[in-house]
């Protein structure tokens, strides 16, 4: 497969701490993400901190999808990184941010696997604000 | 837990194919350097693809190591994002370049998690090139 992979990091802020403090909802927005995003699901681990907090990983066909909350702050960090041209990874990025109810985002969209002609590797990095009150109502 | 977090995206090039197309090697590998780095292993995964390249990942407190490769090519995607001021992500990183006998690595270092006085939450990039060949040696 091509090396190419599109990898957003996203600083999710204002999100619904009840979304964001529970294990299993995260599981099924990101099994609906990784749907609606394409991508063949191969495996996934959710964690709860104790007393609060959420780390879950979706293992997809040569990328992932994963996250960290603190529902205290409102805030989630979250990665999704696909390869192959049949992913979508921005509709996936888009349905978990307005299942977490998320305000406001930092992103920065990563190319990776840029393959140079002496056989290195480098990435390109593209790095925007959004305000996602109106699109997502507030939690 | 503070919100902070070093998150290490590597391009990691010129790798050992027989190490980086090798499932249970690469899970050695993550797991000796999360205790380098002074994590707490939660969970793990891998998965070897049909015909070669291997997905893995390490769930840290509140944080992950993950990897795809394509030992055809030499390369291989890393990721190390540690939270807390005890885990020393940098060791983590380079003990898994070193066994990879990784040639050369294209580096984006994020710091995630900056929270601002708005509640809203940032990240910072510094990005830089390493030559491994001499340190790793040829694989």
């Amino acid at each position: 497969m091509d090396t190419i992979g599109h990898h957003y990091i996203v600083e999710a802020a204002g999100c619904d701490p009840n979304v964001i403090g529970d294990a299993n909802k995260i599981r099924e927005i990101f099994l609906e993400a990784a749907k609606r995003g394409n991508m063949e699901v191969k495996a996934s681990y959710f964690f709860k901190f104790s007393p609060m907090g959420v780390s879950g990983v979706v293992i997809v066909a040569e990328s992932h999808i994963s996250v960290h909350t603190w529902p205290e702050k409102g805030y989630a960090a979250l990665d999704v990184y696909t390869c192959g041209e049949n992913a979508d990874p921005e509709k996936a990025v888009d349905y978990i941010l307005e299942q977490f109810k998320a305000q406001y985002a930092h992103v920065s969209e990563i190319k990776r696997g840029i393959e140079e002609e002496d056989r290195t590797f480098t990435h390109t990095i593209l790095t925007w604000e959004e305000r996602l009150d109106r699109r997502n109502g507030k939690p």
